[in-house]
């Protein structure tokens, strides 16, 4: 067993007891059989003006200490996270779980540590094992990731993959869309083939809005959505789902049902199910 | 006294317990000096993807019905509303309190009505003494606008102000700015001339975001925001201020500091006041 690192985190139980009816191991989600069968939470953190970030490509850290502890909380209580190539980019994210008591801060192998899922259509992004997400998965702080790409990636890529126990798996890509979009039924299945039963997809921009749209939002279990008190402005990476317009009637894109906001520091967390 | 009518409208004691501390009357803000001699209140409600409508010149129900008590025991407290042009052409709005125990609402003359403020650099707003406010005004359930504009509204526009008791104002403009903005000086200046202490700002898009830029935000005494668990989608009338550029870097717009988030129904309310 690892020793704990220092930037290990802890959340109060008071607080994971207000999100847990959210989260995939509630029975109140085992007892309902109309969801597909991985459980989705989508989650994220937005501005008031509903900003992911202050610009395409950069990362802006938004939360506040309690809700960056509740981000990591989800993370235990799910298989895997999944992200999109921007992210992957932008962030060069950990994409590990660093609560107490998990695999490498405290706990036993990778216990309680997510897959790491990257959304890479087209091979762009070009890491190597500096990367964190590898760096981590070498120290046995976190597993290893999967990159699902719709075309080659490249033998050096596929090897630094390997090397730390990730893979590259390739599916057929979305053609109808804009971005080369995989789409979510194909992705969805290629989880369910390696055995992941619930995964936190976590951005950016392009995933979240993709994901809202109302043909795909009746796959998402839960939402979970960190507001922070601050607005950044235009030209930011905004969370704005495509238009709805139903003959020549614009409607709101969707809504969310049994909702809790639970205030956390000087943020507020929203705990919703999309409305079918 | 007239019978209240059966729009009035009720705001839990412990409710207006959470937002007292963020209004003009409340010691805190008497104990503070920094402040110009008119307490401003922003207020208004959104959706998740920070839209105020669906799209332009069309309203959009978005609080539940008690934030919508919330935003009427606001009023009460502030001695006057104030909209943009554009607001007024949208929505046609009431811009009257109803809550139970003001004036018209089961309450002396009109005590508690604040006075509806109505920017309207170029006599936009094409209205008679059919619109809302004037028939409210007629039937004693709320106070005259004032209509202030940088150019003469017209001889008729004019009378039907006056015979509810109403006037227009009129101001020089602000000719840096691309919208005719009115600076946001000489708007204070007025309200003092015409003994108005406190106003609350409603709206809509353009005018939220003149006044959340960080040449205009230090006037706000507090903001209060009503946020519904609901996407609009892309078209909509958005809150976003202009990007804040120092040097090469794009920094945050603003921040809001002495935070609450006060769950209310389905729509968290957010108090709290600009940072310097
Ligand atoms: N505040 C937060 O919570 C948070 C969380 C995550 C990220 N972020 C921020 O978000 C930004 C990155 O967002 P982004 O919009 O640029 O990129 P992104 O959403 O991370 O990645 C989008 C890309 O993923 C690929 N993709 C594959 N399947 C997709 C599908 N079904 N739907 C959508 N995309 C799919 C496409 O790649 P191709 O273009 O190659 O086809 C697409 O362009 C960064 O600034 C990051 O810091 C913030
Ligand atoms: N959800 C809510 O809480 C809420 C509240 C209010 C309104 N709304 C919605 O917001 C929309 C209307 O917003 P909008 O952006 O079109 O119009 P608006 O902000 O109501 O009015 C903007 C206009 O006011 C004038 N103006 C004068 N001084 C100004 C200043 N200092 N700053 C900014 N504007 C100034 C300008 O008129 P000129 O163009 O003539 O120069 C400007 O174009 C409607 O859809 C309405 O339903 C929603």
């Amino acid at each position: 067993m690892l020793e704990p690192p220092r930037d290990v985190l802890t959340f109060s139980s008071s607080s994971s007891q207000q999100v847990d009816p959210y989260l995939p191991a509630s029975s109140s989600y085992l007892s309902s059989s109309t969801k597909p069968p991985i459980y989705i939470t989508l989650t994220f953190a937005t501005s008031l003006d509903s900003n992911l970030a202050l610009a395409p490509g950069t990362q802006t850290a938004l939360s506040g200490p309690q809700s960056k502890s509740m981000t990591h909380y989800l993370r235990s209580k799910h298989d895997a996270i999944l992200i999109g190539v921007g992210t992957a980019i932008a962030d060069d994210p950990s994409l590990n779980c660093r609560i107490a008591g998990v695999g490498g801060y405290g706990g036993e192998g990778l216990l309680g540590q997510p897959r790491p899922v990257v959304l890479d259509p087209k091979g762009r992004w070009d890491f190597s094992e500096d990367n964190k997400v590898f760096r981590l998965a070498k120290a046995g702080r976190g597993k290893a990731p999967l990159v699902i790409s719709t075309e080659d990636i490249g033998e050096r890529k596929r090897k630094a993959l390997e090397n730390v126990g990730g893979r590259n798996i390739v599916l057929s890509s979305d053609t109808v869309s804009s971005i080369s979009a995989i789409p979510w039924s194909s992705i969805l299945t290629m989880l369910q083939n390696e055995g992941i039963k619930s995964v936190m997809i976590e951005g950016g921009g392009a995933v979240i809005n993709n994901l809202l749209h109302p043909r795909n939002i009746s796959l998402v279990n839960t939402v979970i959505v960190t507001i922070v008190p601050t607005w950044l402005g235009k030209g930011g990476v905004l969370v704005c789902p495509d238009e709805r317009v139903e003959g020549d009637t614009k409607l709101p894109v969707g809504r969310l049902e049994d909702v809790k906001w639970v205030p956390l520091g000087e943020d507020v967390v929203l705990c919703g199910r999309p409305m079918s």
